[in-house]
């Protein structure tokens, strides 16, 4: 029960450290017959690596991924698939001086009271590097999720304190990868950027928020008590670094509405589905999809790593001076948005087999 | 799979529906020797249950719990923990009339989508009523965590867009019970009484906010990477009925800030401890505890019941009315007070038990 | 992890203690949709329950199972079923002597030494009757099974010294019933009875062998590496009380042959299905069955409460004197053929589940 | 749910093919700070390699592991323990002859039959080279029980029909290495050394039992009802290619003892701990070890593929001939000593971190 496992059916599990040799995945559940290229899994690490702009950290990681079981001649056989990166540009000599103090707001001081000892090798495994592999994980969800014409697209929505107003559905997904900062309206976007590049100069970072759009998922995905659809998707955003929050549909502004303007009316079927006039639902009923969107927000925290002297204390409690050193991002959230899309694609993949066992059986019952 | 138990090593299993014989649950894994009284069990089932107050749904039900299993002269076995809650004021009579229409945001559309029925039996188990077994679970975790000096405690800090904005520290959360609302201002506490009774009265209901805050967690609960304290806090408020959000510490008002203002600086050890001059960690730091206090707070959308006639579609696809009928609450957030708590209580309980094998192979590996 | 649940996808947790208010089990992950005749569970319990005949013990249960939820209207909701059996004829004052003594080979002393205390009321959760909870969840499993075709049946094949030599196939298992020790073959059947009247006339107990038999298995349960179908049915059957042994196919037997003899050779397909000529396979080949029938056997120790004097000591490690009292089985293995039943049932269930999830997606990804 | 994974608290997850890169594991849950000695993984890697003697497979691996991560400076961090074998002498043109026949006794059937395709390069996954990963985590699983005092020591007691009746308590285990057919008894591994060289010229294959002993377990390990250490003991067994049968203690041959002999008289304890003056019990006792000895058998059936023709069908359903052909064992059970010893370790491993929970919160309570 040491965590480092998620899902049920399409389970994965990951390993590694950001200093070590390498960080990996390993994929069991993912059903066999399933075409996969592993250009479409480098693509998504391309997306998510070190050094892709002048906005992210200048780590130097080609991050080049190595299938090493469960796909025979371009196919899943059914078997765990056994995913590696090996890490390349390891300077664990940049972390000697942080041996004994801790760092403010990492997770140095709950590492070690928790395992009785600390790896000050750069955050270890507690290292954001770690959703390399769920990155991974993910491109082989995305390529099942397209086979039940699923789709999960993300972007930026949040920089700091500035925010994009416009709601996805006024917005053009496809221009998100057109520029570094991830946000698909042009002009935002020019104004996040020139934020964080003020930001990075002056030794600070920032938060932000990421909001990400399921389209195509059918009724029925999702469990009705404890394994809310919802419910997985908030655990799998908030397993990822950084994050504070999460809300779907209408969210925290949902709080604040009425019953009679909240509801969502059932407007009459297309093609055999119903569909509602309105989505405060955020696409999921009583913790099951409905056939409509599923939208979601995830914040994201300042990256605690400053380029500034901060006042901390050291193992014997002695106070001590942090200097900000290393390569580190001044703002995670452009280099977030394939990780909320992999644990997003992870969860809906482990649904939609799930509720294949209902569906086979109900097809079976019938005869 | 099918997704009715919650928790590792503290884990519960819930059954039964709203309008059946009885709900109640199954805890495996409580530890032997526990001193459980009954009627702490009862007293948080009490905080739960209809008809308390004007405030909420006036449904008849004692919810009186018996024990059938685990606890021996007093005290746990060991053995799996069975807590039956009978069904008393079961009026299925009044769901006729909607046996083949979909009521606008319920669940009675993504259950029949999902398992190719539906019992119109006021939502079966996709019912609240479900959140009575986890109440009287969460009874016995907040027993056990006691042990070790962990307390839980939950109050309604938003009701509609009335919304509380003292932090919980400037608080005294002794007074959460004092008023019918759970909130524990008095001046505020008023207006939401009367903002929800003129709700009411005009047939109409009210989301709003639940703030909990957990005092005395040691250091080291959590694990590292998947299952984050905070993720798995998310995701037991995400299981519970009408929630629509979660963040904790800074939360989504994070994102807004820079790192140099969010960072928590580490002070001088207290009683061998470290300590944070501000806490927008939220208690928990890489997923793992640091000994602050814990704090999140909960959104819950407006009940969609309400008592006005509502368009919508029966199976059939053709257009019919919902008429408000039965008995429901205005506003869920009272009620929801104790079952908040009684999850945390659950997450917190869990995380324990599994740093307890940490903490026992450290001491055994120093021998 | 009390290890009180079993299975993964059609999966059971059972409560309760010999002497408490009730015991019980919950089944999560039962399809919805399948008719469920109740009185086919209590069937099922019947033939397990004790008193039934004069080889049992006389304890006085009618193991009356109540259905709480799950089963609405005679189908199966898709929720958790949960079944209580009320115990009855509880004395618990027959076991006060026994308050401090340890019995030989029962699980007094294991379970101090686990829990720190015991529950001295005849053995509390460490009892046989935990099985009837198994039973009746076995008998929805079957129930399930039928509709796939799927038949479980079991057997008693040795009592004591006295073994059934015959294979199953020249048997004519319909008999199994018409005596009360549970052997097809009649003449033996009569000789186990005097065999078990003889031994419990002298105060003493038996061992013995259950044989069982799946017919229509169709060809891809089971997984091929930890989870084989014949490890899952080991576990199974070496979870329930007093099993010493399991073998499935040749066994230990063909532990001394050579791979040309116990080889099995394929067929020419019957249906589309290949068959093979012999069948030491015991219907599974690398932990998947292959569409012949499965069998395997199961050893029962011999009752560890005799009614003789026996030594022993008390928790101060004193010599005590056991004095042979209450109601006990002579022989476990005639009442035990339900629940070998029961458990291969469970197993089965559960691996068609897992295989629905293949058979669904081959189905999807076809198109 | 695919079943790669095994163990909860210490929980390994394996992958590869014998005909790919590299197969290997992770292990999640590993506690923190044990030390460990890469060349201890290494050493018992290679008492399971191909091609340590002439008993054996003639394939060249050298078995050559990597640690990924989870060890620093020596020590386990308490972070998933990545473990990597690359596969060195694939040959799976070998196999090309058998892409569409069906071996006897083999997977190729029940794989296709599961998954809708094959992987025809020497079994693929279904390959007992996929045991190798499972030694690797075993031995780390040795080195933690050390630390707590167990062993764990397995040895062939049967080649064929050739078995060493001389019950282990008069063995001396140490001499079980000093031959290639890990006999501990010089004149009887004479005779199976002899055995297994006849039954290879012949191109025929054997069977064999293997013998394993626990020593030095502490009572507690186990759970009462469906997790009993033996319960998970012989699913492991059982899990292990080629194994037909598992029984513990007394085993098949206490079905048909009477209780009056079989039961295990409790003597005074030394040192605190009861003893027992027999041991048919197996060291456990309603699941739950009672700190004697515990001692299983475990049966594997003759290897399947010989050197010799064999009738077989192909996919299209026709009659053809299977030429024997390739490297492989002419009887499974020396090299499988290990794998049995890293299963138990495997289980045993899981169960004591299982009891710390137990243990911990014991100590805490007392407080």
């Amino acid at each position: 029960m040491a965590g480092n496992s998620f899902g049920t059916l399409f389970r994965i599990t990951t390993f590694g450290e950001s200093h070590g040799p390498a960080i990996g995945c390993v994929i069991d559940g993912c059903p066999a017959g399933l075409e996969v290229d592993p250009h479409l899994i480098q693509q998504e690490l391309d997306r998510r690596r070190p050094g892709q702009s002048s906005l992210v950290t200048q780590r130097k990681e080609s991050d080049t991924v190595q299938v090493l079981s469960g796909i025979f001649e371009g196919k899943t056989t059914g078997t765990p698939i056994a995913l590696l990166i090996p890490n390349e540009d390891q300077r664990p000599k940049d972390y000697n001086h942080l041996k004994t103090a801790y760092r403010p707001s990492h997770a140095d001081y709950t590492w070690q009271a928790k395992f009785g000892h600390r790896d000050h090798r750069g955050g270890g495994r507690s290292s954001a590097r770690e959703t390399a592999a769920r990155v991974a994980a993910g491109a082989i969800a995305k390529i099942l999720l397209r086979k039940a014409g699923i789709q999960v697209q993300a972007y930026v929505s949040q920089v700091g304190a500035l925010a994009l107003e416009t709601p996805y559905t006024e917005l053009d997904l496809s221009q998100t990868e057109n520029t570094p900062v991830r946000c698909p309206d042009p002009e935002t976007a020019q104004q996040m950027i020139r934020l964080i590049e003020t930001t990075r100069k002056a030794g600070n970072t920032l938060g932000g928020v990421i909001t990400a759009v399921v389209t195509g998922c059918p009724p029925g995905l999702g469990e009705p008590v404890f394994d809310k659809l919802h419910a997985d998707l908030g655990k799998a955003m908030l397993s990822i670094n950084a994050v504070k929050g999460f809300e779907y549909g209408s969210g925290f502004a949902g709080a604040g509405m009425h019953g009679s303007e909240h509801n969502d009316r059932f407007t009459e079927a297309t093609a055999g589905r119903l569909r509602t006039s309105t989505n405060f639902s955020g696409g999921i009923q009583g913790g099951i999809s409905n056939g409509m969107d599923i939208y979601f927000r995830v914040a994201f925290k300042p990256v605690a790593t400053i380029m500034q002297d901060q006042a901390s204390v050291d193992e014997a409690g002695n106070p001590v001076t942090i200097k900000g050193k290393g390569r580190h991002d001044p703002c995670v959230v452009p280099r977030a948005v394939p990780i909320v899309e992999a644990m997003a694609a992870l969860v809906l993949a482990d649904h939609l087999l799930r509720q294949h066992v209902n569906d086979e059986w109900l097809m079976m019952n019938d005869e």
